[in-house]
């Protein structure tokens, strides 16, 4: 049964075999199968997309169908987190091959359950989509519930505390690993693969955040740099990294530069920490004068603009990074 | 700049151009360019996933840009127009190619405002992705409002009156001209394939019929015939359709029918209407004592679960139609 191919068992079947693995969610009234999913709403509702393609965002000898689930649901979840929202449905449109195997589809759903049973239990995925085409492509749809205003990036002000919470350079140092690929460094490092392939953002830190009055918030996907020149650009103000916070995040990726680079690599962990993107931690703003939140941690200050809009111990600092289209 | 490439102009610039074509909704709070938009909700949410895939779904040598944000928009209000639903917002993720130009990717958001404007004013496109591949595809969510129970495809009961809204068979009709393809032919019913590259589904008949009580319903996107048998199985019911009831339908497709034989090709305008998706028109079941909806034709009678899930004149009809995956 596992090597049977979705063309072999047909849309529909595939479908159920699939959405056997999810488990409906507390917000749910009627589930996949008609013609459109019913959640209980109450409050904003907040929506969100994201899109992950084969070769440009993924590559299957890397990622497991398991890990692709994964990693969709928590980057997706981490944008819901980012307006300060709890997660309450996901929503998948998948296009697989002809010959992806019915294993893959159940392995796909099983990653999509255990991301939402470990990073936002009671959100579920509500319905899915099944197409026919040359590279697997992941698009999710993600909603969640606000019961106070959403945190937009465009609320930083002067004064304010810069602070995050989740891990950062670890996926793209991960993604070096694996780029790198001797086997031993692989297994040596898996906790930084793992961050890279399982991303684990902080999601319920979102709603903490809105709690604790943040002024401006989102998940870091292309890099702390320039993220932080999205805060800044949309807030009209400049966003002072301090690099003393950052020397936590730089120690532990320390070893792992180290040894790609003795093995004839190029790694360099603060580009990791500056410049990487994909763990999806939250990148937040806070007023002065507020307790900043359990599980985040001050990296900066919010300045009046000035003429950089990021810096590094007041230099200027590259607002590089990843960008899915333009390179 | 209209020949310009995503790949040149990359990815969040390309997002802006083509969002700057399309209106806000009224439901609206947080529109695009954050990390998720924030909509106002009240009542009951419906959400729904529909992808569409170049060379699967669509050729792009037959549907414009604009062709396709159309009918992307119009098929996913379709399905929630089809739980009696009022739309409220979509979000689209997008694979294109590097040299997809700017052009067509404002073309296509002209055409998701267009179907918007005539079919469901008030509805908007509320966020989008943007991702690069090999193939076009179009990943659609459409969300909706409910302000009573929706209607599921399980509640058609014995005695109920079968009803159609919408065109049936004029989008077959369409895809069996353009791919005969003598251009003086396709001319001359451009009508009919104009509803194969823009569907005109009645949504705004979702909310009517669930207002006059209807059982069930859903939009017919693969063949009268074998989304009919859907009702029948979710309903455990026997959908009796009646061929004389059809035969407006069949009417206005025979002289293109003929147009297509009288060329050497092979057409059958029942085939058209009994098995042809695309058009989406909403087939509903009311209880027999209730009135049947102005823009809602009767079609045929709910009887109790018989050997046959469908029949058309009180003969077996085979629920063959149009499967995505599976042939």
């Amino acid at each position: 049964m596992n090597s049977v191919t979705i063309r072999e068992l047909g849309e529909n079947r595939a479908l159920e075999l699939a959405l056997a693995h999810l488990k409906p969610g507390q917000f749910e009234k009627v589930g996949p199968g008609d013609d459109a999913a019913v959640l209980q709403s109450s409050g904003s509702l907040v929506v969100t997309t994201d899109t992950m393609v084969e070769d440009h965002d993924f590559r299957t000898h890397w990622s497991s169908g398991f890990d692709l689930g994964w990693k969709a649901v928590a980057t997706n979840l981490a944008d819901v987190a980012a307006m300060g929202a709890t997660p309450t449905a996901l929503v998948a449109a998948l296009v697989v091959r002809q010959d992806t195997q019915i294993f893959w589809l159940e392995e796909f759903a099983k990653g999509m359950q255990a991301a939402i049973d470990e990073l936002s239990a009671g959100c579920a995925v509500v319905g899915g989509d099944l197409a026919l085409g040359e590279n697997l492509v992941i698009a999710i749809t993600a909603h969640g519930e606000l019961h106070r205003d959403p945190v937009l990036r465009s609320g930083a002000k002067p004064g304010d505390r810069i602070a995050l919470a989740g891990t950062l350079g670890k996926a793209a140092a991960g993604l070096s690993l694996l780029e790198f690929a001797t086997e031993t460094l692989i297994e040596s490092y898996q906790d930084l693969v793992s961050i890279q392939l399982k991303p684990r953002p902080p999601i319920s830190l979102g709603v903490t955040a809105n709690n604790a009055g943040a002024t401006s918030m989102l998940d870091v996907s292309d890099g702390l740099a320039k993220d932080a020149g999205r805060i800044a650009r949309a807030s009209g103000v400049t966003m002072a990294l301090s690099s003393a916070a950052l020397e936590g995040y730089f120690a532990v990726l320390e070893q792992a530069a180290q040894s790609i680079n003795s093995r004839g690599g190029k790694a360099n962990e603060k580009d990791w920490v500056l410049f990487g993107g994909e763990d999806h931690p939250l990148l937040a703003t806070f007023p002065n004068n507020a307790e900043v939140p359990k599980g985040f941690k001050v990296i900066g200050e919010v300045l009046p603009k000035s003429e950089n809009f990021v810096t590094l111990n007041s230099l200027p600092l590259s607002e590089k990074g990843w960008d899915s289209v333009a390179d």
